[in-house]
């Protein structure tokens, strides 16, 4: 029955059918060596240790194997179904999108342009990248293979694989979510002269659509992996993880660079130096402004988030072999199926009455999330109960308290817990950004009065405001972690710990549907207000009635900008989970020679190497230094480079209003040519800081080894976290001071409301604000996984390099008679180390030379 | 002979009297226990271990000890002779400047009044600070005390005094070269009609004095101290640089608050709402905006950099003994010497023609550090090469390499190679500075000339600017870090290599005195231009003299703006060199049991604490975000508090303005109740970061245990450098770009030149910068230096807590054989702990609730 539907289903729709054609390829690539596995059973059994990585693997051995149960192989099977079963949710509600009123001629007009400048874009990028992902998965595969000598190698390609669906998906996602919000704005402006209820309805399932396909291809991916691979599954993991970030990182960097620069583009030509209003369709720029909501806000977010949502699970499943057997990976997979499920209930309650207002909307958001919560700690801790029992402690006191085994013997409901400490996590997060973004709070109150004063006041308070913000989210973050170690507290592995974090990261983002919900309604509101703005035929309507609709528009308008700010630091709050979490992974991946996560690490042979990472020895303190100034280069970069494309689109805009009849309105102006502009700056700007993100943690590791390599990461996620929110919060809070201002009666005498010198203040806030919170803030979230995660993948080349770490991992392996590679350590090339070295130096020098020179030439005139 | 002088200079110069004073003070702490020895060496000899602190310990122990030789004690008072000398040339320079001309009764009218607003800031600061270090001492001395159970405890009464002699030390540096700037702008007001040389002369020969200050109250302190304890100076020398920090950090943190609330408030009220200039005699917060120069840019920065002297040398000497012995511990000193000699020959060496310019000066200001730097490193060099034999490696294989022995079998240069690695970063970061805030460079061409497109852009331009200097700081920082580190690279012992990074620290601060000079020089140009504005008398000198004396009087305003600019990331730099090199400190504290560094801690028992801090552990990750966090809930506070005070200030001017006579000019308006304001406003304002920056430390390693807040050091100081090298230079960069702007010829149609709009937007970005550069980025090196120290100094009681740590370290002891104090980690008083807790608790949020209180009375109407 099940592949019944998914047949019907497939021939009807494209992403299904595409995020099929993924998991195909996983397969396809996977088939010389099922051939090969066939073969090896044939000749006789390796020499003991020879090649650990080949030593009796089987494909789906979840299947056949002796240590799941029946109940076990269901529930995975199940888990897919819940998969199938969120996508196929999204594509009920894309139907009933599809089939929403399209609205007037002119509407759609707009909206086909908006909509053809970011298929151009995505299109655009999508080819360039896809150039990018075919090298990376031959190096993977190659990289691997060669390190195993063997290139029929299992893990060599599944993690070749893996990443091509991990990118695959991850593109998918920003793609379908763009598109869909293209989709979703001319209906939800078409809808408002109906009523608020069916535009918030329409507007908030356009998000969910994209929320479901998170959710579905998240699970779908992580199971299908599992599935596969078993408890070896952490090469292939490490791949998915990977292709996403990378993927997110482009969409979110370049979707960044891309709006903000249309946007600042747009209005220094045209409010500052020509003096028209924002959409003016003499304005060249004006629908390159609009495509830039849609590719920055839903793809590159899209993007972004089911990244996270991907890294989360990587990283519990990962350490959940290591740290519990197979159950440790089985229990997150539930729980995100849970969480599905509870995300396809809770959307499906968001609605309002026809004469709703932004009160109700924002309650009936907050209903459903409510509610989404509540259904998914309900299930897990039911799960748990059933579920966590006689766990594979491997051999280890788990020292389970009272509270964790609820009187039973066998039952530990610690991870469970761990899952209930994110859940808390997520609304505290959302809390404390709302308390610094929200315009009924004291701090966006604050610039707002400061405004009166000035340009300069209002900037300082930004300051004081976004630095605060930062503090908090950080010391929320550290409680939730502080929390997830004390359940373990007591206990003697440091990977129960790693696990519990991750188990943290996991409830956080259970809810990851309502989310991206919310988050996608900002844009697909904003976007229907400027359609219903620009599209609504004023006559045909009467009079009452389009007042009515515009106030609808302008209500959703504002509940979206609540909305899209508020879920922003769950996603920095993410990167810090996943990276604490996945330290432990980085320690075993040395620990073991580079071997990876095949076997459990010893306890002892663990410390003994987790031990190296002192903070007392300056090394590592260098390395913290350089991680931590990633983040500001990265940000100085991308906030250069707006500005270079905006320079360019001031030039164009500039050019086409000398067209006397253009000036007139008699012609319309060439939109697309500054739609290209964006696309081709966009896409150029990305390079260099995605340069940086993969090749800075490259170059520290082979130039001052792999210690120096952990202390670069703990840096980067320290400063990356507070910059992200500083700039993140401050733009918000710039962004909204602005909107207060707006909301007052103009009176140019007592100096309040649009046009005022109170009001021009209050733009140069938000101006400044733009970038920080559109391009640089959010682009960090992915640059800090992608760091990550090409340190976990290049750390087993760097580790041969450093002779005290070969030693030191040698020594205590013999010790806890671990087997470690055969030929670890030994006479290691060195013209990889150099060629490492030399690649990373000419690309990181290029990135900095590239941001540097344009910049003269971008400010020049 | 040297008495006699002695004596002579002490009847005539206040200064020296109060450093007498101190040392005195420090003797005179010592004496009931100088008799107690006495009585102890009759006593039978204690049990062995029972008092490990008090087992043989002599004062002037170097006098008759055979480990030294007379060579070396010949040298210790020959370093007491060059810091007298020191003294003695700052005393010269002092009645140079105070015979020089003062010019017209009017310039020394309004000399006066900024000089009477300094006194009264100063008076009324340290009073309510004597206080603090009155309670502190009492602090110091008890719990010391109380640990070795034993108020007659050398130690603890040497901490307690050293401490004294610290604070007060620090707050004569910040006095005097307060008082000389005062002084000394008048005079260069003065000076400039006679010629630009004798201008440059007097204002850089200020600087000078304090500069000598500085150096020889630094040297001083610590050669007394060794003196005075020998080779377990170790819990004085902490006193000592807890002391002098503390009280820079009130320095800063006030002066900063200070200077910036009567700048900004003065131009608020000033040119925004009044639209009268700049100086404006009407206008009641003028004067106190020119005492905030005095306070702010003298007293705060003069207190900080003889804060970063002696922390520098203090971590060389602890460092030195555990590492090499008492050659160590003397090396360093010796450094210092050849440093001062230099400084007193390179700083003479600075002069100008009478028909000079901005290039001239410039260059003489340059060669001077040139010669200095040459002399340093040729004096310790040789020094190297003589004394550097035979060291003490505590029997551990010192694997000397060629280049370090340089053929010799006894010698060992690798000190003074670290010491010229510091030199070489001293040069690098005042480039690295002058790169991102010189006029000349891209940086601020950069911000200029997005001035021309608004406000925004220039402010945007910045934040690109400020991110990329923070990273290159931090790339020389690491650079200078390798550098170190891998002097002693091959060796086994962790303590070298702290030693080394402590020894580059020594370097790095050998020109202190030149540093100084062009740093005060900055401030007194400024002040004496405006003296030349207000008081020269056009009539009397006549049309051309006048013209000529305003060039040469603003050309000198230039130099020192870039002076002053330039030696800012020297600062910060230290900070980061005292803190990597005090970590070594920090752990042997833990691994001593808390006994401080009173005998070297074996290897083994080093490693085996030391292996504890590894990063893997997610309490260490916690820890560095809350450390992370900490710089910039600071930043936060302070610029907050300026806005406050600033609000103040607006209002009492508004209130003098009705007043019909005052407004018309026939009223003089009455300055000081302005000044009063500001006193006040930044006494007040400075106990809330004060609080944060004490009990933060305490708050973590009471809660979250020792190696959390070894991992809120670590966090802290990234952060710090990071956000500190930002603030200060994308300040830096807007205060220039204004400084371009306004250099232009004067166009409103072309849009340049003051009054333009261009011009508007680069004052925003000046006022933007004006709290970041001049009041939190400058504070934040204190803030991690206090924090350091607290840690250092309280870590002994948090450790007892943790029951992990304290068996890690009771096996380690065991293991290499090593005596703990005998009660170590038995029955702790737990309510020591719940003590600490609340107190800070309640301090920490008091401080955050009275930041957050007042801010929105501050910004309120």
């Amino acid at each position: 029955m099940v592949v019944a539907r998914l047949a019907r289903l497939l021939s009807r729709h494209k992403i299904l059918g595409a995020c099929v054609l993924a998991v195909a390829a996983l397969l396809l690539f996977n088939a010389p060596s099922i051939i090969k596995v066939a073969h090896a059973e044939e000749a006789p059994a390796p020499a003991a240790g020879a090649a650990a990585a080949d030593t009796g693997f089987h494909y789906f051995e979840f299947m056949h194997s002796a240590k799941y149960s029946d109940a076990e192989r269901a529930a995975l099977f199940g888990t897919l179904v819940v998969a199938f079963a969120g996508l196929a949710y999204a594509a009920m509600l894309m139907k009933q999108v599809n089939a929403a009123d399209k609205g007037t001629a002119k509407m759609q007009e707009i909206a086909a342009a908006v909509r053809e400048g970011a298929d151009a874009y995505l299109k655009r990028q999508l080819t360039t990248v896809a150039i990018l992902i075919g090298v990376l998965v031959i190096v993977l595969y190659v990289t691997k293979a060669m390190a195993v000598n063997d290139f029929g190698d299992h893990f060599a390609i599944g993690r070749a694989a893996a990443f091509l669906m991990g990118a695959t998906f991850s593109a998918l996602v920003g793609f379908v979510g763009m598109r869909l919000a293209t989709t979703g704005n001319l209906r939800v402006a078409a809808a408002a002269p109906v009523g608020f209820g069916k535009a918030l309805m329409l507007g908030y399932r356009t998000g969910t659509i994209t929320g479901m396909l998170t959710d579905g291809l998240g699970l779908l991916g992580g199971t299908l992996i599992f599935m596969t691979y078993g408890e070896r599954a952490y090469e292939a993991l490490i791949g998915f993880g990977f292709g996403g970030t990378l993927l997110a990182l482009f969409m979110r960097v370049g979707g960044g660079i891309y709006t903000k620069a249309a946007d600042v583009g747009a209005d220094l030509v045209g409010k500052v130096e020509k003096d028209i209003p924002e959409d003016d369709p003499r304005n060249a720029a004006t629908i390159a402004d609009n495509v830039g909501d849609n590719v920055g806000d839903c793809a590159g977010m899209a993007a972004d988030i089911f990244e996270s949502y991907e890294v989360t699970i990587v990283a519990a499943m990962i350490l959940g072999y290591i740290a519990f057997g197979h159950k440790g990976v089985i229990f997150p997979i539930l729980v995100r199926a849970i969480g599905v499920f509870a995300s396809i209930i809770s959307t499906y309650l968001v609605r309002a009455g026809d004469k709703g207002n932004v009160a109700e909307a924002m309650k009936s958001i907050n209903f459903g999330f409510i509610v989404g919560s509540f259904l998914s700690v309900v299930g897990f801790i039911v799960l748990g109960a059933f579920y966590l029992h006689n766990l594979d402690y491997h051999g280890l006191d788990p020292h389970i308290p009272g509270w964790a085994s609820l009187g039973s013997t066998s039952l530990d409901m610690r991870p469970a817990y761990a899952c209930l400490i994110g859940v808390i996590l997520c609304v505290a997060l959302n809390k404390c950004t709302e308390i610094f973004t929200g315009t009924e709070y004291s701090a966006v109150k604050g610039c707002y009065k400061n405004c009166t004063t000035g340009h300069a006041t209002n900037i300082i308070e930004g300051f004081a405001v976004g630095y605060e913000s930062a503090v908090w989210t950080a010391l929320i973050l550290c409680t939730a972690i502080a929390g997830s170690v004390l359940i373990y507290s007591g206990t003697v592995s440091p990977i129960w710990i790693a696990y519990g974090v991750a188990m943290c990261g996991i409830g956080m983002l259970t809810l990851t549907g309502n989310t991206i919900s919310m988050d996608v309604f900002g844009p697909v509101a904003d976007n229907a207000n400027g359609i219903g703005e620009m599209g609504y035929d004023r006559k045909a309507m009467g009079e009452e009635k389009y007042k009515e609709a515009r106030q609808i528009l302008s209500d959703l308008d504002a509940v979206g900008n609540t909305t899209k700010a508020v879920t922003k630091g769950v996603a920095i709050g993410s990167a810090v989970i996943a990276a604490v979490s996945l330290f432990a992974s980085f320690i075993t991946v040395i620990g073991s020679g580079g071997a990876g996560e095949e076997k459990p690490l010893p306890l002892s042979l663990f410390n003994h190497v987790a031990e190296m990472l002192t903070i007392s020895n300056p090394r590592i303190l260098v390395g913290m230094l350089i991680g931590g100034s990633v983040p500001l280069l990265f940000s100085s970069m991308t906030i250069r480079a707006v500005g270079r494309a905006a320079y360019l689109i001031v030039n164009e805009c500039r050019i086409q209003f000398r067209d006397k009849e253009i000036w007139a309105g008699t012609k319309k102006p060439d939109y697309g040519r500054v739609v290209r502009i964006c696309t081709e700056s966009a896409q150029k700007e990305l390079v260099g800081p995605a340069f940086l993100a993969v090749f800075s943690p490259v170059l520290v590791g082979f130039l001052l080894g792999p210690l120096a390599l952990a202390g670069f990461l703990a840096g980067s996620i320290v400063v990356g976290q507070l910059l992200a929110s500083f700039m993140c919060n401050a733009g918000g809070a710039w962004d909204n001071a602005k909107k207060m201002v707006e909301d007052e009666p103009r009176d140019l005498e007592a100096n309040t409301g649009k046009g005022s010198e109170k009001h021009k203040a209050s733009v140069t806030g938000d101006t400044v604000g733009d970038p920080l919170k559109d391009t640089a803030g959010p682009a960090i979230n992915p640059l800090l996984k992608v760091m990550n995660m090409v340190a976990i993948l290049t750390v087993p080349m760097m580790v041969v390099f450093d002779d005290k770490v070969v030693e030191r991992v040698k020594a205590g392996a013999e010790a806890a008679k671990y087997e470690l590679p055969k030929n670890f350590g030994e006479n290691p090339n060195s013209m990889v180390m150099y060629g490492a070295i030399i690649i990373s130096l000419v690309a990181l020098g290029w990135a900095i030379w590239q941001s540097k020179r344009e910049a003269q030439m971008g400010g020049g005139e």
